[in-house]
């Protein structure tokens, strides 16, 4: 596989390739993302398939076959993206760096492990790759105005959620004392907890659910405590999504250097490694 | 049915029936769409009434007669729809002229294939046309500022759906690896998949849920984070609203004594002269 | 009891009595209504109790004498009610008017038709009578604004509630055909229907769920439907409370006339019966 | 442990002592605050693993120590509190000073009645100690927004949650004259009004649920009316964060006199005690 990537990197030329892989604006960069998101949501599925087993019984050498060519294609794309850009390790190291190589490990874990290729269903998340395609300005802009609101809102939220941990803790050991002795579920204070999530959250599985007119009681007053706190989390994002509406103008072009994208439009350096941007008119 | 439609256009003349049909202020097209509406009604009672046994049983003559007589009728006012109105083809390929086929065929078709008769519930795609009869300015402003903020926001949900996809499909592998070996119902991804969207949306039916402890904590875990980003498209919406929302259009009928406005809803009396408040009707 | 009424009526005069009763601004008036809301409340608490069987057993004569006894104190309290106010039928016919009576009614029912008394909980929608004691102009502020808010998003609440409904009752028709066969509970349509609203509310009970493949991704489609739409009626209300949040000052003094209260700081003329109010300064 | 705080009162002096357990700011005030988090982490983790029956039977021996040194360590810390303090009965009545001494008590107890030493988990209160390190002024920034928006919706949240239970007590009442005859688990209104609350809050458990058909259609009524009120209280609260958005610039400096902190950065008395404030530069 490294030496596909090599001859890959002699025949095309580094930055030939670098185009192809880390840009969409290009027709050729474009159609390369297409193939390969086909491919990626090709595997996801043939993960998700092979688990099922009246499916599997049928199919399974199919698609582990299926399975080990997508992996290889996978593989020499990580080398060649290693190759191309000209910071390995400063790609190596990013968010998309880190997805590119678990989406292949777990197929070669297997080998070692059996059943971990059920983890090859991270590969999902390469699907976020996705919006580098769609390069249409509202879904960018909505996207970063989704992530400043989420930023801006992030103290309050974190403040909030110790909150109700903390709740959830002292509500779930309270239902253990009361509900402990009944045959209702509450077996330990972490499943109480846990309880007290499922409870709080408003999901209520009623796999465990109080018996004692007492439990009843502090359960009641812990939904409709939950019914009020909701609100919290939804008025803190939706505040800020009002303000943080004004959105900054960003493109997904890339840094040549480290391959960072979602640069703003008035940036002359890349923000994460301080390289001159040198972004090409199309 | 095409023999009474023809008949009706030569009788009323096109350019009436057009009127008739789909105009909603007149007092002719105000009384068709009346009509109309009732028998749409009917029509889904019937369907939904055919369903239970102990109904059915009973009176399943009278309904079946029923049903065919009411898709005769509908049948005849789509082709005099069609007639009627003067691009016939931009009527049918229009959102009403696709439903208004739509909800006539399942009985057709169920002299072929039995029991797809219950398909014609999609009739109720038809009590949308109600909005036209109310056609009182705040409904009508109503659905305008709803269908603008969902408008607006669309592009924002769409990438929240694609984080929301993504983040199921993973936590849905992982809690197969996990809890696959038990009992607990996580039977292959698919079924997992539909486990971690029934507990991200807070649904939690409980007919799968997690027996061991990694599998509890990383429910906790999504159920936790399910509720921090519910916030996200509750927020994007309610700013959006607030934005697009020149809202405040209330009861300004002004008295006609001293002309104050801004009356309560449930006003009868001006509350500054004391007069018998006298809305016109439109 | 009318003659306890009459008497009533006699020795303190209507007027004395007007105001001990429909004010709440009067050290009487206050009196009045405290001593009130503590017999609603104890009533409301012996139908709930006397509907426990271990409860009921030991002290169901005590609950019975006790019933009665309040029945005839409300009974009372309602005759003189009318007596006290100008126009009778103006307050026998507002909503408090409406709810006083059927607060009285069950217990006498119940001597006629068994069981009829549970009823009588309906006198707990007397405990509103609460917020006219608070008085506190916050709380008064506060039920303003959320009463303004409602009013001014309703409109576009109904219009949702009706997408709603049609939602529900296409998807709940699709489940009865795809699960219809199965033994997981989609018996009819009416029944998917509840099915649907369970679920699309995220409430979730799992009394029915779906088994087979189709109709768990459709209930998925459901859920994620239902979880992008519940923002809407929260941004909804969210965006009116921002706009409608400068409230308006409002009393509960009463109207002479009609008993009318919740009137505008600068209304001269009461907005439900046209008379001129007479606000006395305490 | 009182010779110990007394010995440490002697040996540190009380002004010294005053400094480093009641400021955060110093070098040694926030090594004491870490070394108390981890201890109180330590113990709640104790607490809860010593309920699992696996763990515990292995541990318990183990866990019995750990907890009681913790708690006599914690017992020096609360005298040694009400030492270093000016007013030790300030602080004893103040918000921390009630849960420090309720996050010692359970243990003491547990030596009279065995079982409540899960009372112990109340500790998980002290963690809210936590913001103080932190210090970092977006999150007190965030916990004072938080608790503005809370303060200033809480008398609509008072009204919407009076609403909120005036309706679960009619519906639950409706529910048990219709559902009490069958075997569905509305045994009595109490159980009813609970079943009410699990599905308006749309919790849902399931344990209990209607099965006649009326009783099912005022559930749905009761979910479709529950998933429009659910915007009311986010709505609340959502428009007073934005509006308090405009945070006050507060510090975590404690009062000499009374141990309160979370003053107003213009602040020159204690809003609690009144005694001027003394705020060092470090």
């Amino acid at each position: 596989m490294l030496a596909i990537a090599l001859a890959l990197r002699h025949w095309v030329g580094r930055q030939k390739l670098e185009h192809i892989i880390f840009e969409a604006d290009t027709p050729s960069g474009k159609l390369f993302d297409v193939v390969l998101l086909v491919l990626i949501a090709l595997s996801v599925l043939v993960v998700m398939l092979e688990s099922v087993d009246s499916i599997s019984s049928r199919m399974g050498r199919t698609f582990g076959i299926l399975e080990w060519i997508l992996t290889i294609m996978f593989t020499i794309e990580y080398v060649t993206r290693l190759m191309a850009v000209r910071k390995p390790l400063s790609y190596a190291t990013s968010f998309f760096g880190i997805v590119d190589l678990l989406a292949i490990l777990p197929t070669y874990l297997s080998l070692f492990f059996p059943g971990t290729q059920s983890l090859a269903v991270i590969r999902a998340l390469r699907m976020l790759r996705l919006f580098r395609i769609f390069k249409l300005a509202r879904y960018v802009e909505a996207y970063t105005t989704l992530q400043r609101a989420i930023t801006l809102a992030r103290p309050k939220i974190i403040v909030f959620m110790i909150a109700v941990l903390t709740i959830v803790t002292i509500v779930g050991s309270l239902m253990y004392l009361l509900e402990g002795e009944q045959d209702s579920g509450f077996e330990n204070i972490p499943v109480s907890i846990y309880w007290a999530i499922v409870t709080v959250t408003t999901v209520g599985y009623g796999d465990i659910s109080p018996t004692t007119e007492l439990g009843q009681f502090l359960a009641a007053v812990l939904m409709i405590t939950g019914y009020a706190i909701i609100a919290v989390p939804t008025g803190l994002v939706s505040a800020e999504i009002a303000t943080a509406g004004s959105t900054v103008a960003i493109n997904t072009q890339h840094c040549r250097n480290c391959a960072e994208d979602n640069h703003l439009d008035e940036a002359i350096h890349c923000h994460r490694c301080g390289v001159k941007l040198e972004f090409e008119e199309d």
